[in-house]
């Protein structure tokens, strides 16, 4: 079995896939992989990593198989199949496949039943990022079988981060991140909107929106004692405020006929805040809103 | 006339117009001010500002008034009537007020019409930020004027930028840049939200909310170019990998029974996009459904 121990099994090889395989076999892995559609592992073979037939066979290479597809249907399609659960008994598979909470935690019920070792992850950096100091990654599930593995998933490089030993704790990091950066993104996208409408390009706006860009992450951990104790100090920018300049966003923006929704369903949430007593508190009252405690 | 071109005029004592007026004392400029509910400039007077006791007496005693209240409705009743555009004739007038390019516009059409200078300015960084290298300024309108009055704006420290003969344009960035910021905000908020229907508090979450704030400011800028020239490379990442994110959170907040309008509404210009053939593209091109060129 020590050959196993530093052999690992790739199953999905979208971009993300090839950039873990990649990283793997960079690391002196011996790396086995199988993909659903065939012809994306040719540079991968070419670099020294084994084309496996099914993914029975792929399973079967390694004590460990990551998983990195498009969504947890992509993932029973190829798992939740008699041969591969077979093929899977006493080994282990750390799932990095993006899905929801309930999903992970329903895989890993059925990864116990079936005898096999299950870890579920999320990473939150892009492919460029796989194999360097610059990725992120993050890891729910039995403390102990994430140490057996550290070793073969630090050879993807950057920072990894256990979160505890519920399944579905990735996941969950992972929903609440990409809710924050897809949301963040729709603001970028509609300010970029705005200001073409009055006339100042991309390009001009770009390095002061990075400035706001630059503002976020400290007032985010500044904000989070606050928000999970319930308090939400408005003292120097009540959600009055925040109010204010929104229906600024909205009125600039439908004078051009642009669409307001996502802005329109913020400033909702912030209006219900007042409404619920929240008008000298910041507005991370919204949250309050959201998911009543 | 010397001693007017070192003082300047404050109106409007809200926490911005006082930090304002606090930055010019502290640098040595003869400051006079005025607010419509009195009560504001206890500390000011005690620190040397003078308090007038009207705002035609206030901006009567500087060379320059700068303004700061709610919005242009505020500015409005303030500033536009008889004695105090009798007072204003010839001096200039910084109105740092926050509301739309068009209001903005119409303030400077208004003012060129009494025979007063008129620059529009936004503040971009909180009261605290104000008399400190970390503040950020946008100005616009004849940049003659900006230069004249830079030395006492510079007294408020931080970065000043003129953006432009275009009186709009600050008002342009300044919407622009609230657009994003309070969008990135309610996201924010909603990640918070979904994480304690998970188990995750504010505190465990920030500094990998932190995290993906890191990643937006280079995202913004490398593409600006891109989205100016139209061309969405969606290569890395393409606008179908965003909707299935966006679904993933959707699914995941409404199962806890948390409002989804923001999410809902960013996903629905996504699908627009990709119907429109944007497929293969990434995010940024439903800046073309917001904006059609």
């Amino acid at each position: 079995m020590t050959s196993e121990h530093s052999a690992v099994t790739v199953l999905g090889l979208g971009p993300m896939g090839r950039a873990l395989a990649g990283a793997f076999l960079d690391a002196g892995l011996r790396t086995t992989m199988w993909n659903r559609t065939p012809g994306k592992d040719k540079e991968l073979v070419e670099r020294g990593a084994v084309s496996a037939g099914s993914p029975e066979e792929a399973v079967g290479a390694s004590s460990l198989t990551v998983v990195c597809v498009v969504n947890y249907d992509a993932v029973d399609a190829v798992v939740r199949r008699g041969p591969v659960t077979d093929a899977l008994k006493g080994r282990t598979v750390v799932n990095l496949t993006a899905d929801t909470p309930v999903r992970a935690r329903d895989t890993a019920t059925w990864a116990a039943e079936h005898g096999f070792g299950y870890l579920d992850g999320a990473i939150m950096t892009p492919t460029t990022t796989i194999g360097t100091p610059a990725g992120v990654f993050l890891h729910s599930g039995p403390e102990e079988l994430y140490r057996e593995h550290r070793t073969a998933l630090n050879a993807l490089g950057g920072t990894h981060t256990h979160l505890g030993e519920d399944i579905g704790r990735a996941a969950a990091y992972d929903i609440a991140l990409l809710d924050l950066f897809w949301t963040a993104m729709a603001g970028y996208a509609h300010a970029l909107a705005v200001a073409r409408a009055e006339g100042v390009t991309a390009q001009e706006l770009a390095p002061f929106a990075a400035g706001i860009g630059t503002i976020l992450p400290p007032l985010f951990e500044q904000s989070a004692e606050d928000v999970d104790s319930g308090r939400h100090s408005g003292e120097d920018n009540p959600i009055t405020s925040a109010v204010s300049s929104m229906a600024h966003v909205i009125h600039t923006s439908e004078a051009h006929g642009i669409d307001t929704g996502v802005m329109r369903a913020a400033e909702g949430l912030a209006r219900r805040a007042i409404a619920r007593g929240h008008s000298t508190d910041g507005f991370l009252s919204i949250t309050e809103i959201l998911n009543p405690r």
